[in-house]
């Protein structure tokens, strides 16, 4: 991430480095796509979320990483299955060709299929966790990334409907992307043993900078270059997408994004732990550009 | 199922119900997709495999329900993303337009999408599944379905290979239908408490008679005319896909059902409990024309 922002480094490395010992390393084109999409140095945020939430009780680095891979397997999994033909139709990812790009459709479709269930193979396999936090995490990531979580969210972002209000556009983003994010907060609170209180300013944490993360994609979708974001600059646009800065303006956008995330910090601050990493995680997600 | 298999309808019947009580049934077009595509009158064969073999212990409806819906669930997922455009291609599923036929091949791929998490959701909600047990179902479904299973099964499956063996075949399918079929024994094995030599005789009686079910349906597809089976007669011939009929001849793929059902048969007389249905389910796997 950001230069300013070295303290992510580590927890970059470790997940990068769990995922990599997790996943099918053999030479079928099933285990390249899976690896090819997974380990493309993606932001890693959600298992950030997880780290960072975690670390404020008491919970071993195993189950740290199990529900971080899991976490990210999901986002990576969705991402493979957005960029689909028949979806956003994208070539470029993470500056690199989108899977279906790199293999074909018929296993890109199916490298997504296999990274779901990889997800709650992680939870469950952990050694640190107890069977009944495995069960809830288990519950908790179905439920964010099911029928009304992340898949009703990216159901409703291929729909055409050129008279969305902000408040639709708020909704739609709020599962599309809200609800991992949310989740994954949870679920870092959980197995560190946080008290229900702690778990729920988490969770009020995780709504906003999830919303807050998904307007400054919106406004870096206009404004960095592909170079720099990784992605097709104005991909939004082509696909005739309605976006914050095009439904409220570029500088109400930025300024909501900076409101959203002034409020994730002062509900921080209510937390008993240290949130000095959430806070300034919060800074990154206001003023990132890729 | 066949009209000498009344014994089945009771079982159909039930899975029906509690797929229908689970399945949302608002009116978006993902509900409407997912319903149409699960709620369609499908054999129910796996369901089946569960409810049977958890009768031979004991566990209650409640978890034998929660754990029959997991798997149709996991079934009718992998059908919708088998028939897509990039995959077999095919426009008729139990008599049926296909889900990307009548509701757009991204409504489908998310469909499936949804329908995976919520057979773990599923697993993990029953009132009556102890935790630990939750842990193991979780598992043993997540690696039924993933990279090394049904994912693994349906990728060599499209890939072009003109010089299949009959053990390159079998093991296709070993993968594609055979873990989850497999997997349904253990899985009812297990919520009833069965000892572990128990569930190993059921796994095995999975392997014979899922592979018995595999060679049966490529019979169909060449015998059996659509208004009976369901689906578009000689779909195999026209995908140009190896069957165990053009492999070995239809007489001989005949006879090593029948091999294959009798040796199940004899795996599970070693139970100590009654084995008289999943002897009466073997022996429609042989003989079924639909």
């Amino acid at each position: 991430m950001a230069n300013s922002h070295n303290w992510i480094t580590p927890y970059e490395k470790r997940i990068n480095s769990a995922l990599g010992s997790l996943l099918p390393d053999d030479d079928s084109i099933l285990s390249k796509a899976i690896r090819y999409s997974v380990l493309n140095g993606g932001k890693r945020l959600r298992p950030l979320l997880v780290y960072l939430s975690s670390e404020l009780g008491n919970s071993s680095p195993e189950a740290q990483d199990s529900v971080s891979c899991a976490v990210e397997l999901i986002h990576c999994y969705s991402l493979i299955h957005d960029d689909l033909p028949s979806m956003d139709d994208d070539s470029l990812r993470r500056g690199m060709p989108t899977c279906h790009k790199e293999f074909g459709e018929a296993v890109a479709i199916l490298a997504g299929d296999a990274i779901q269930p990889m997800a709650y193979y992680s939870l469950t396999n952990s050694k640190e966790i107890e069977d009944k936090h495995k069960v809830s995490l288990v519950s908790l990531l179905a439920e964010a990334c099911g029928q009304n979580g992340m898949v009703e969210g990216q159901i409703l972002d291929i729909s055409e409907n050129k008279s969305l209000s902000i408040e639709d556009l708020d909704y739609m983003h709020s599962k599309k992307t809200g609800s991992l994010i949310k989740t994954c907060l949870e679920m870092g609170g959980l197995i560190s043993y946080l008290p229900e209180q702690e778990i729920n300013l988490l969770s009020e944490y995780g709504e906003k900078v999830g919303l807050a993360f998904q307007i400054r994609d919106d406004i870096i979708d206009l404004q960095s270059p592909t170079e720099i974001s990784g992605k097709t600059q104005g991909a939004d646009i082509l696909q005739k997408k309605i976006t914050y800065p095009n439904l409220i303006g570029m500088e109400r956008a930025k300024k909501r994004t900076i409101e959203l995330c002034e409020e994730a910090q002062e509900t921080v601050k209510k937390l008993s732990g240290d949130s000095t990493k959430l806070i300034k995680l919060s800074d990154f997600i206001s003023n990132r550009n890729y």
